[in-house]
């Protein structure tokens, strides 16, 4: 099942850059979920192009709910968010056609497609199509947030700047989620957009690494092996363009620990809880929650599209050729891809707690 | 479905440590694919621990074919494979079931079976299940080789210690394939075994990154979005114990490039092929296939068995204890670990191979 | 995956009866199926209400494509179609939001979604959902067409009186294709319109049964057990409402018969191709197909909405009522599910060929 | 997911009839339900052949389990029971391996397989195989049973023969269950074993219908349309061999029915439960159990292996032939199907159950 992801709780995503436009429609939700529609507006907002540092092409980002909310309450049934899109700008695409933009999936598209792909604007393979998960994923947010689960995201790192890590992971993410630009060390974010400034006046582009992290989780959700929390939120992740990694807790860090460092001590804390004392594991042993945060990271890499000429091929004629891409381009997209991972791990996190407590939990 | 793994040719996956044994049902691959039972038994001693820098747990892996192979060629229907235990150490189990030992899935094995869990050895959740993995991923590997498809992965970093690069990708594969401790650069191989004899000395143990390059891979396979390749890809990966984090091509090195240094230019090869210049995107351009190596890294956690004394919890009175896990132990498992993920990556790839051209495909 | 049918190719489907619409993806299909909108709409109006027979609701079941489709042809990505609902007479449901309509699911509506499931015209259980089926199904019989495998459904038997069977089955199903009441026998047909026609003067409703063919289908196709072609064909067929039976070949006449009769005798015809001389078992053995035609009946209950008084139950007091339905019925639906069986099949039918030849055998 | 079957709780069946054995795993099934080995081997000796009214071959079905057993309770892992193959007459099948056996899949294998099937006493198309159904379904059985849910199937008609209807619903699945030839009224079940050894002494052999009833299961369970329970059902029922009919509730007697007869009447009971009068519906509205029995009925196709001469054709060369099927034959095999009716039905409710109230629900 190619466009479809979840079991209990899943996510179906359809649409082009340059078509009608985008179709999200969530499956499995419980009935009796407020929805508000104000938060989806503001979560859009939060991926939506803003400011120098993102493209100038700019979209309304109206969504319209198609099915499976009734009197501001989910039903029970599946719910449809269609987003139109807008101000697609109508302009030659007779180059891109057959052109395979580095770092883009023109030519891949090509190859499996044969030609009938809708290549304008990257067609079923823009960043834009995101704005489905992150409108789905805004209900699947507010069901955690009444169960008391968080999602937060910052920019741990970009174009060679780090952020500072978590330390009061709970407000930090309510203060995140606050944020267009979600740093935790303000003036480490404004150096990020200097950098992205600087990339941008260079025609270029950067990357960087977004850093997840979610309270709230009870201990012992999620399965060994294959439905491991790990990997059913790995691929997820790895469903969003851009991202080219995930790490969990300490993740790549690991190789270069021993065991003695890297093993989580059991405690038993004031309350009489079991934590951890370390969180290398990032909340999660043998694929099940420990109740500790969980934590992941997400590498992203530079946008591809920039305006400097490059090198490819055409991929019709079977010929080399040098290439300007035209139009307005992201210098970075780390700062409104954050807002897409906390919604792809909202959309997991509800569909593997539907599965381990039961349809009518979140509710 | 929890406990099996793919859509076109998929995998189920039952056992425990100290039971009966293991078993693995590999479910969809092509008939008339030769099975060879010296290389399955090649592939499960390269898993088995082995030599100084293993643990002194010795199973021969004998293994059992159930069902699916006649005449020495698959049948198309499902193959099972029982690997049974032997050598399980009868011994007093009682503190192991109600203590926690840090970076092992007992405390979550608890949280999330009551008490239910077979907790010799760590049951479900040991190391040893993945077995199971490398007996039916052989037949896998075999059938991709028949078309020209080549996987091998090399020790990348152990304990702090670097391999080489891949150069000559083909042939290294082939190369690696023949070792039992795989690098590339033999004598970063032997600082690494020193390395892990040191930490077994000092009853510690290490980490590291495992490194793997597949070649022959046609351009235009896999799928945007929740079917990617790097999707399904990390679901298996992340299925295997010890695996923390997963990157492809340059995964979290795009973090500090640009856009310019980050896309691969597109070039028309001396043959006429499209190829890029650079593999930074791991062979993958918007989940798809585009020709080059597929490459990727997996971040292995130390083995969180150790023998030095831990602090922990008893969970079932909740309290504080410290704790020294006896037995035998395996100070590195990354030399172990290769030949599981070499098979589980060939389990994905079959299946998507399966679902783009066909069931018959492989044949 | 509550919401979504199918592997290779599969199809999610949303929308209530008196909400903004129906939604139906279609996901999987190949790229470069030309896409009639012109069929689109005939299929359609073949399962919308017309004449004296049908309800009064009048839809013009105006549709849009809203992805997957580019320049007349499906792109191979997921193919979106909304269906706007339009004419929803605006009444008080407050009546209909506690009472139990008998043979309809209000009831169990409210056990599972507890009161916020959307009540209104049976909400999303409404028969009107499987627009959707049809809209996308079109497609898929487009595509099933070029490779020569053709579907046809007919009126078997509607209140007691029955059709001829099929003889010349080929031919006979491009003439259902024609018609609005599908029957292969028309003087059996306007007795069934009769007796649709006193039943609704009665204020009361009737059932039937539907026979479909498909001719066509290469044998080899289908799986033993699970994804056997009448698991995969029953599990759509019985998610159509009004579906209460599904028999394939003799079906239930099996119990009758001795093996004897019921065994097809194989032969080889003046072609050398291998055939039966029989089709007891309508085209499959085993769970694949055998090349002959594949044949199966649906039982359609009688439209459970009904002008008569009615007992039933106010379901929030928990108190007995009687109880008349207001509005417009459907005194049958049986020659209206044809269309929707037609293409709950093809849709079906695409997903196990491009399972077993792959995501491109349909173009 | 071809051998597969099941979300929450699923079952993965392999094996061939004349392999080492048949293999089945039961993935999803909560921690400590108790694994009662006794009530699996009286389970198993319900299917295995018995008595003059079935076949000489003689299997002791003797099984082991293999994993996710722990001090005689599921473990919460996946379980994995292995029956080997015993008493498989060693005999030259060079004949049976070019030749269609008329209701048989050896022809559809070999279009599938290409000649690697194993074509021995059916291979992995034998009835046989269903013993692993019976094997893990046993334990579903009794989880359910701890739940207040019975299942229970009597041959409502064989050979021409019918037995009586259930009216004590309840009561007579516990009787039912403790039959070898499940009849209500005894002397129709001597009649039909009459006509059983009529049609064996003729060489011929018989079919027949079960009917099953469900009760215990509460108002509320299931989904609208893909996963409606009629369709769950009926994707594992139809994968049943033999199984060529499902109907629910009335089924195709709703063909002869007015709205007004077949609509069920709601009705609060003296208890204060909301029932309904009739239950034309088989427990069933929209999908979703409504609280009454759930009902359904399958028909089964005479055994096709007989002793009569058939016409065939020798497929390898093209050819027509006459042909005798040696060996021992059922002449009937309906009322050995009975138990894996009850089961495979038992493992599909396990799974909607969990999947409806969580992973623990049914401990």
């Amino acid at each position: 099942m190619k466009d479809t992801f979840g079991q209990s709780v899943s996510i179906t995503l359809a649409g082009e850059s340059h078509g009608a436009g985008i179709v999200a429609v969530l499956s499995g939700m419980a009935p009796g979920i407020p929805v508000d529609e104000d938060f989806i507006a503001a979560q859009l907002t939060k991926r939506r192009p803003a400011g120098a540092i993102s493209t100038a092409r700019q979209e309304g980002d109206k969504f319209e709910i198609l099915s499976g909310v009734f009197g501001g309450f989910t039903t029970g049934t599946p719910i449809t968010i269609l987003i139109r899109n807008e101000n697609t700008q109508s302009k030659d695409y007779s180059e891109i056609s057959v052109t395979a933009r580095p770092g883009h999936a023109d030519y891949t598209a090509q190859c499996k497609y044969h030609g009938f792909q809708d290549y304008r604007g990257g067609g079923h393979f823009s960043g834009r199509i995101t704005a489905g998960i992150v409108a789905v994923g805004a209900i699947c947010i507010s069901a955690l947030a009444k169960k008391g689960i968080k999602i937060g995201t910052h920019i741990a790192e970009c174009a060679g700047i780090s952020d500072r890590k978590f330390c009061d992971t709970e407000n930090e993410i309510d203060s995140l989620n606050e944020k267009l630009f979600a740093v935790l060390d303000e003036k480490a974010g404004e150096k990020m957009e200097d950098a992205i400034l600087s990339a941008k006046n260079e025609q270029d582009s950067v990357g960087g690494i977004l850093e997840t992290a979610i309270v709230g989780v009870p201990a012992g959700i999620g399965e060994p092996y294959f439905d491991s929390i790990e990997s059913r939120l790995a691929h997820m992740l790895f469903s969003i363009p851009a991202v080219k990694g995930v790490e969990f807790g300490t993740g790549f860090g690991f190789a270069k620990m021993r065991g003695s460092e890297a093993n989580d001590p059991f405690r038993v804390d004031e309350n009489g809880n079991i934590v951890t004392k370390t969180n290398n594991n990032g909340g999660i042993n043998g694929g099940i929650s420990n109740g500790m945060p969980i934590t992941f990271r997400c590498a992203i890499k530079p946008t591809p599209s920039i305006s400097l000429e490059q090198e490819t091929v055409d991929f019709i004629k079977g010929e080399n050729k040098n290439f300007v891409i035209k139009g307005r381009h992201d210098p970075a997209i780390i700062h409104r891809a954050r807002v897409v991972i906390d919604s792809a791990a909202a959309i997991v996190l509800c569909d593997i707690l539907a599965e381990r407590f039961g349809t009518d939990w979140l509710r």
